[in-house]
């Protein structure tokens, strides 16, 4: 990313520092007012804490409000600290209100006081009650700053309302139509109002068919629906229809990019996190991995009762002991293609339950496919490698490798659809998961097609 | 999806198909008035092909290709099949040019012909430019309907004109201000034109650090930027610094939600498809999956070679044949987790080569933990399970494990870093990948404890 964005990072923080120490403030100030504050933030997240409340104080003050919301919850945490009522106060007001709100989710509890005690009552109100959604709802990411009109404004009228009061609004292209109960009406964009005559009336030009969503949707959903249906902007409502604020596109964006991450982590069997993986401590990663490796671990004594069943079988050639971790994995990622295919297609909306009959056929076919070839494949492996050996073992693995693959990838489909429909994540049916149940299968397959192609007595 | 929506398709279609063959078409052109256009095209994807025609003339122009674009495209195709030329003409017309060439990419070489054949000259020469940027660039998505304004003009002016032209174009939001050579001078938002003062100029109000990509940019990297900056659009200049389109946050989400599922893809040892699961044929999916699981089945030589090889530590007790799959699987879930975690965080640009040897160390207290955590439980689990088994074997499995678990750390996050450095792509460092090496390893771990501690001669 770094030589795409044509940013050199690490020499601009080394040039800032040197002209820190000597005290050229004004060339410091020259190099962040060419810069995006999202870079200005990456810069300052590295410095060394104590030189932050010098260089913050040499942003003009938008800048410096655009550049705080992008810091690292730490650094946002020290300069509030250096900041005077007064400052914190100028600060806050220039922020928008779902952003705050962000800030505030991450902030030690003495913080988050002094941060509402310098808010105006109106925005604390609006704060406590953003805060009030639940984590992972529209309300919780919504912004309350938008551009409202009523029907019977004329177009005119409708942009110099917007003139008035649009610099304090997140969004001013797309306004939302409501009655004197904010219940909403209609929609009209900017896009809208400029191409239409002065004198005409917002409810002759407003689209009335207005998809919203409700402050308590899931904010995946609410994601799902910018990507369905190209919008930059969703109205969020509450129970009684009445419009309370909206979605932006850039946080949707956010939602996209946590829940994929999300999707691969459960999928890896890794408890999801929301840092960057350098900012989580290595107790934070490892009791986000360790649950799910003990889990796995302990349930592999599946597999270790069924080898000891077969001591046998696998006294009987050491070519059985040999195959088994190459019939385990391949069983396992055969497994794993299709969970993961599942998973993922799910979280799209691509697949929806009543799917499962259509999906079970084609992996059925799909498995009986990849089941000849590597049956074939391995059979040829170990006409190579074992010239000596009987046939009868090589059809017992290749046998085996052919029915663990169909059955691995029967169980792979389901189990992520039976997930969804009782009410689980079925990112959790992951490949390690599928992994322990498919190795638990496979086993017995080989082995009692050992006992009865190769006629070996059971313990 | 289809509960938040509050769509019921399913009746929706069957309610169409009863009106169709009623012949009560102006009372579903009234259900078509009141639907979103993606919502449109997912009911007419799933109507029977010769229904279409008819219930696509229903639909006035706008919406027609608004819903057009959003449709499969083997419906498409069929469509296009149907159309009298003018009809192509006219729906060509209306849709965005980058949409077009999106179209163009699924379509079969005669329904090209045609479209290019029904395209102004103009379009079709910008077709025909968009069609030669590499697949994956910036150029490939971007669209040329953009807002330019000159520096010298008014305010007011800006506006007329944006009013005259904006029409057709994807945004009117953000204004490029180019010179006569087309060379990006600066940039204006609509938001920025109607809060100023009408006789302003616009190099007076206009940003000129415009950060913008090249042509040839990864469109990976620009959908990054817009998750970086928040941005609406972004526009895209030329070896000279031209401007030649724009990309808009549309697309950018398409190329997030697609990246993210061929990570998974990739992770999972599937060739990424570009096609939705259910779209793709039996015979499709069998070919994105075939070649990994060959491959990985293989490889799985090794350890049948080193298990051959210590035959006779495996005969000496049944409990090493029956731990094997225990330590093989929690060796390849860590790294798995490993390399999941780096794969995600390198392709979010959260971490890049240089944060090697911080990556090393975290991982490595990492999998010490996880380490001493697994081996203890398993030590534990050993002792009820095998009882009356020596101390010295219960010692081997636990050792190993221990080890295996520290070494698959870190080879599962070196070697997607390492990927990465040379130019391949990291995810295909993924965790079966992950697995095959270390199983491999863990076995040799596993027998030469073995051999040394349980004094086990060697074969």
């Amino acid at each position: 990313m770094d030589e795409i964005l044509n940013i050199d990072f690490e020499k601009l923080q080394s040039d800032i520092l040197e002209l820190l120490a000597n005290k050229k403030y004004s060339a410091i100030r020259n190099i962040f007012l060419e810069m995006n504050p999202a870079d200005i933030a990456e810069i300052m997240n590295e410095l060394p804490l104590s030189n932050l409340p010098v260089l913050y104080r040499l942003l003009p003050k938008e800048l410096a409000a655009d550049t705080f919301v992008e810091m690292d919850s730490d650094v946002q945490t020290h300069l509030i600290s250096s900041f005077s009522d007064t400052e914190l106060h100028d600060i806050l007001d220039e922020i928008y209100l779902d952003d705050t709100v962000d800030i505030i989710e991450e902030m030690p509890a003495n913080v988050v006081k002094r941060i509402l005690a310098n808010s105006d009552a109106d925005t604390r109100a609006m704060i406590n009650k953003i805060l009030q959604y639940p984590e992972d709802s529209a309300g919780s990411i919504m912004t309350v700053e938008y551009v409202s009109l009523r029907k019977n404004m004329t177009v005119d009228e409708a942009i110099n309302r917007i003139r008035r009061t649009g610099i304090d609004k997140e969004t001013i292209y797309t306004c939302y139509v409501t009655d004197y109960h904010r219940t909403l009406l209609g929609v009209v964009t900017a896009k809208d109002l400029l191409l239409s005559e002065s004198d005409k009336l917002i409810e002759d030009i407003m689209e009335t068919n207005v998809i919203s969503v409700h402050t308590h949707t899931d904010k995946e959903d609410v994601a799902q629906m910018f990507s369905r249906y190209d919008f930059m902007v969703i109205p969020v409502v509450d129970d009684e229809d009445r419009l309370v604020g909206i979605v932006t596109v850039d946080d949707a964006i956010d939602v996209i990019e946590e829940e994929a991450t999300e999707d691969i982590e459960k999928m890896a069997a890794i408890n999801p996190s929301d840092k960057p993986y350098l900012q989580a401590s290595v107790w934070e990663t490892f009791l986000h991995r360790i649950p799910w490796l003990l889990l796995l671990m302990i349930s592999a004594i599946f597999t270790s009762i069924i080898i000891t069943g077969f001591e046998d079988a696998l006294s009987s050639t050491i070519i059985l002991s040999a195959c088994m971790p190459m019939l385990m994995d391949t069983g396992g990622n055969c497994g794993g293609q299709a969970s993961v295919t599942i998973i993922r297609a799910l979280s799209l909306g691509d697949v929806v339950f009543k799917d499962i009959f259509k999906i079970i056929w084609k992996e059925l076919r799909v498995g009986v496919l990849c089941g000849i070839v590597l049956a074939v494949v391995n059979f040829i492996k170990m006409m190579i490698q074992y010239p000596d050996a009987g046939f009868s073992v090589k059809i017992v693995v290749s046998l085996s490798l052919f029915l663990a693959i169909v059955v691995a990838k029967l169980i792979g489909c389901v189990l992520p659809l039976l997930a969804d429909k009782i009410g689980f994540d079925p990112a959790v049916m992951s490949s390690p998961f599928i992994t322990t149940i498919v190795d638990a299968l496979s086993l017995l397959i080989y082995f009692a097609l050992a006992v009865v192609i190769m006629h070996i007595p059971v313990t």
